[in-house]
């Protein structure tokens, strides 16, 4: 499919970030023609994520970013065009964005072509504000707009190394698939590849946002019998039995702390952290509620420079602390398996979204996050 | 075989702790005959471990033990007598006492009868000092002295549930096999068991005691391609080339911190603390030096009331932290494929071994392991 904007500059929309705690306004950007090995998208649906909140917030895990940038890194689109090399996609290519890259089948860094890691070598997530070269696909005003984990989703278009577009299905449906991107593979990557839930064990989820909520598909799918909902919003509990919930637990409702509630019972085989911020209460609970044999999966981005305090004691039953990037899958290969599985029935995705937006009400979406008034808001884009 | 001392008290001799900071003396005791599912054992030999040290220097994990107490955990002996419902040893078998129990065939808890755990639902590691009737088998001058982790093995001779000894080769050394119930299981089991060494890795194990040193042996029975020896004693370098180390690092040589220096080279496979005792600074930087798909194991049992600080994020990238207990090998089957390997000449065990002593010595053995002065000395009784 031939593209009439192909090696041109498209003036576009997008949300510039100013930098921490200086907002985020929507204005009208230039966007490069792909380069080598580089691929141009026009993007479809993004999904509003919480670790994007961080950066706006001051809270990045990461000094080394630069600013301005656009944010967005949950996201399906279209492929507009592609520069030299590109071989795995072409323009008309339905595709979801790799925020961690994977390096394409014959081309693999050493990392890429192992079955121990996803986290390719050349992984740009929180570290670079710029393509490989250096330079900057965005300008705004004729000032450099930097990138953000190489795909910068936000914008209606954007640039991306090939390394970092999954083809996927074209029946697929653009808007909900943008969530697999990232909530859905951490969430539910964290259960299966991460934690490698069994059939009829217990899991324990704190926290019941989209990475939760995801990971609650996981354990269904995975065949886990008691899937516990921690939160101590109960407004929750009720939106989280479309999940596979079988549980739901308020600690403020109980007069002993949550480990000791789950230890009284013997502990739980696989527990979830997926609160995410400054949530050093909630990764110890997650931890002392183990059974000796379990695992705990820390899945929410902390903000920067926090510690955890916990009994190394604890782990000489035989507990295990695992974490990950998205869910510890390689990104293209495990986002193609998800797309499919989604398409062959085997989890649902609508429920997850709590509105469908436009790109001028992105810092709405935002604030709706920070107030936990939504899991998920979609913007699609036209 | 007959024994003429079967179902009488025996007279003999004993090491008794009197309580933390108490001192230990050795006194003549009196062991009861053993009851239903118990066995008597005569020691044979009993190897000097730190864990010990703990109790008799008040940093003990456990605040239930009971004092007077006969401590032991790492020891071989033979079947005295056993009680009825016994079915898996009779008097002369060559036996290894087990601190942590594993249920008889056919009889197993739900945990034992699970690959999942070797934690036993009767395990009484430092947390009971009676057999499980509640009562003692031994006795001075007409006072209770108390069980530890169920074995108390530096008793010349000493009572155990059936569940905790493993009857073994009888063509295998006495002497040396008595290192196979704890240090040996605990090191080549973390290795194997617990981090599951592959083949070309990197290991990198902070301290060499006996645990470091058979920690070095899994990950070269494994295949590891490098074995780096992390000490601040630099004398225990070329001590710890027999157990398969090629590297040898002391943290003071270093301008910068260990974990820097490691994460200069992409970071290591795998990562041992086996240290104990206050081993903060070693813990976090076992944990630090990973890989982003690295394993950390815990094998040091901390002192009481410890608490780790780390950084949540490094998880992110698919690091993880697992301990255990025995190296997570269940007990009376793994010591037995153990003492098997040892004699098929998979490992050497004379190396541990700095000293071996009599029953009297046991204060100075201890003495020693305080000083760095011993790996293992094994107490050989008549």
């Amino acid at each position: 499919m031939a593209s009439n904007t192909a090696g041109k500059v498209i003036k576009c929309r997008a949300p510039v970030c100013w930098g921490p705690n200086k907002g985020q306004t929507i204005v009208e950007i230039e966007v490069d023609p792909p380069q080598h090995e580089e691929v141009r998208v026009k993007i479809a649906a993004n999904g509003v994520c919480r670790s994007d909140a961080h950066h706006l917030d001051g809270d990045s895990c990461d000094v080394n970013l630069k600013y301005p940038l656009i944010l967005g890194h949950e996201a399906s689109g279209v492929v507009e065009s592609v520069g030299p090399g590109v071989t795995s996609v072409a323009p008309g290519d339905h595709v979801i964005l790799l925020y961690c890259p994977q390096c394409l089948p014959g081309r693999e860094c050493e990392r890429c072509a192992s079955p121990k890691t996803n986290a390719c070598v050349n992984d740009n997530f929180n570290t670079t504000s710029t393509m490989r070269d250096g330079t900057s696909r965005f300008r705004h005003n004729g000032q450099t707009i930097y990138h953000y984990c190489g795909i910068s989703t936000f914008s209606e278009y954007t640039v991306a190394r090939e390394a970092q577009v999954a083809k996927v299905d074209p029946k697929a449906p653009l808007d909900l698939i943008s969530l697999i991107g990232c909530c859905l593979g951490q969430g539910f990557g964290g259960a299966q590849h991460m934690a490698g839930v069994t059939p009829g064990s217990s899991c324990a989820i704190w926290g019941l946002g989209a990475i939760g909520l995801a990971t609650a598909l996981g354990c269904k799918d995975a065949g886990a019998k008691r899937i516990i909902a921690i939160d101590t919003n109960p407004d929750k509990f009720e939106f989280a039995k479309q999940f596979g919930c079988t549980e739901f637990l308020n600690p403020k409702d109980l007069d002993i702390p949550v480990q000791q509630y789950f230890q009284n019972q013997g502990g739980v085989d696989y527990t979830f952290e997926c609160v995410g911020g400054n949530q050093m209460v909630t990764l110890r609970a997650a931890f002392e509620s183990l059974a000796p044999w379990g695992t705990c999966i820390f899945s929410g981005v902390t903000k920067a420079h926090v510690e955890l305090s916990i009994k190394p004691n604890m782990f000489l039953d035989g507990r295990t602390i695992r974490g990950s990037t998205y869910g510890g899958l390689k990104s293209r290969t495990g986002v193609q398996k998800l797309v499919n599985k989604f398409m062959a029935g085997d989890f649902p995705l609508e429920p997850f979204v709590t509105g469908r937006y436009a790109i001028d009400d992105i810092p709405k979406c935002f604030d709706l996050l920070r107030q936990g008034k939504a899991c998920r808001s979609i913007i699609i884009y036209n």
